[in-house]
């Protein structure tokens, strides 16, 4: 399994987007999410700290969601970001996109103490909205499939800040 | 707007399940969020650390979202142990469930620096899965809706520990 992720559509977030706590490198406090192509899929890769479980030996679904959520964010921009001619390390800026939906359907537990990795699928259902098909393994193990439409970021956040 | 959660279910919940990073009351750096019945709904009230951010000044989604998981398994664990005849601080120990499926909606930015609530309408789906529908609320604005689908926990979630 690739565990590395170099070329992350987060690293190209200009400053003021880089404080999620999920995926923003400037939180300090956060899980540090980093996203970017593999082949014609997306990765994200994490692996839980030992608080972050839902009994002794599994991971806390919330965690699950968190890194489905930002993996959809992520991976919308990364594809939108290709679509326009760009590649994370090109330096152009790259869009952002907020999360309108996200759904997990857990399949079963996932074991703790070991990466877990989400891989997307991406399609564009229209210009400012995009849907990210998901699945997160643990090792080789499906445990969850997940979808997020992600929305180009609105002008009233962009306002906001 | 009601604050104070009493008699929480997360409260009653033997030591060894009590370790969830969303709502197990002895895990140190977890969220703690306390689930509890209001009227013949339930409700679970949380307010963001500062880290716990989208942008500066907007509530992460994945927080929304872990929220919405663990209030939808205590607001499950809550419906059945009521349909079986107790209440919390009755003394008999509650059911307890797992997430099967998590959905969030996510209606507008949910504004940081303020407590949020999850209001929760559990029905029951079967003997042993329930659907809770969710609202989340920051101050008076609804700002998330969710859906759980959370099921008694299985055996082998039980025997592993």
């Amino acid at each position: 399994m690739e565990e590395k992720v170099v070329n992350a559509i987060q690293d190209e977030y200009p400053d003021d987007f880089a404080w999620c706590y999920g995926c923003g490198r400037l939180n300090e406090e956060g899980h540090h999410f980093r996203t970017s192509w593999q082949g014609e899929q997306t990765v994200t890769v994490y692996t839980p700290k030992p608080e972050h479980m839902a009994l002794p030996g599994f991971v806390y679904g919330g965690i699950i969601g968190s890194l489905v959520d930002c993996h959809g964010t992520g991976s919308s921009a990364l594809a939108l970001h290709r679509k326009n001619g760009h590649e994370p390390g090109d330096g152009v800026e790259p869009p952002r996109f907020v999360t309108g939906s996200l759904k997990v359907d857990f399949l079963k537990p996932t074991p703790h103490g070991t990466l877990i990795k989400a891989v997307g699928t991406v399609q564009e259902i229209h210009p400012k909205k995009w849907k990210v098909n998901v699945e997160v393994f643990a090792e080789d193990s499906l445990c969850a499939r997940g979808e997020v439409i992600a929305v180009v970021m609105p002008d009233t956040f962009l306002k906001s800040v």
